[in-house]
């Protein structure tokens, strides 16, 4: 099937966005947590976090455009603080339905059920639920002035994650700790690993490593 | 297990690469395909591919920094066009050996087995052997400076896909076309739907869809 950007741009809203959202590939899932000034904790799912660097080690998301009230984003604008949890099959409700517009006073620990968790003194909270939690700092916020989005860069200042899934040389195997993707707006995904391969160069066949 | 900033930093290079490239998730495997004004075509994988909007469609993915010889980039520059394709299970290998570093006039496509497919008159090449193929215009380079990257940013012209995943609300089921994701920079993982979930409002329960 061909669809051209003119046929796209004829699509209703919601269709085209489910359309768009699927078609770039499997996403990753986490759970962004934040805490204001005012002590309130926040709470949102994510699908767009992209690896940047890891010398120093920078992870960004797409932060969708101003004009509705972003909490989470106020916070970290604010903080400088923000938590990143990974998504597994049994929190997926949960995790989904702090998509949800809640006010700005509720947070979104207690609406879904997870579970706050203080460590290390950081600012913002993490969730208890997750097996795989960062701790990042404001780095810059970049403008994407064609669509009024903006790139939101983190620091890691700390990692926590089992030590079962980690490998001898730094690989983490999150997909042994039951990680799930995202296709589109709403559809979770398990993932179950097919082969790891040998660093590529030219004319020697790669291994499975 | 806990790691800090400063125990990051400390881990020999090629194991802080694995461990923060695994970290934020599961990601998004796909091919780019460029064509220099020399006639030169290009293939290399990506793994940062981030939706940035719908409305107009557009997708960004993480340039590293100058310096190597990077042909993609170059012809993306020069043509201001490029496509990007889906990797399924059965071109793994093929994929994962673009990413050794050619000579400037050897084409991945031959070196690695893929084929050039050229569709609607577009000046740069898809790959035949993907399902998803997306052609792109450069829209925008936003420069990262913390890190030298570079936000590559493009406006959607044309998808290509099995009409048989292409569900009635505009979902494309991209996980029923055997599409791989891939963790960390050598590991590909095959996906399975566990559900997909409605639109999250405050006090509705999810429901299946």
């Amino acid at each position: 099937m061909h669809l051209t950007l003119e046929e796209i741009n004829l699509l209703e809203k919601r269709h085209r966005a489910n359309l768009i959202n699927s078609i770039s590939g499997i996403k990753s899932a986490n759970l962004v947590g934040t805490k204001s000034d005012q002590n309130n904790t926040n709470l949102s799912i994510v699908s767009s976090v992209v690896h940047l660097g890891s010398n120093p080690p920078l992870l960004g998301y797409i932060q969708r455009p101003r004009g509705v009230e972003r909490h989470t984003f106020e916070n970290i604008l604010a903080t400088k603080k923000y938590t990143l949890n990974s998504i597994h099959s049994g929190i997926i409700k949960s995790a989904h339905q702090t998509s949800a517009r809640y006010a700005r006073d509720l947070s979104e620990f207690e609406q879904t059920g997870l579970s706050e968790e203080w460590l290390n003194e950081f600012h913002a909270p993490f969730v208890k639920e997750a097996h795989i939690k960062i701790a990042l700092e404001l780095v810059e916020v970049i403008p994407i002035s064609v669509n009024d989005t903006e790139l939101v860069i983190g620091k890691i200042q700390d990692i926590y994650f089992p030590s079962a899934i980690y490998k001898p040389d730094g690989h983490l195997a999150i997909y042994e700790a039951d990680t799930v993707g995202i296709s589109g707006l709403d559809t979770y995904l398990k993932t179950e690993k097919i082969t790891r391969l040998s660093y590529a160069q030219p004319n020697i066949p790669l291994k499975e490593i």
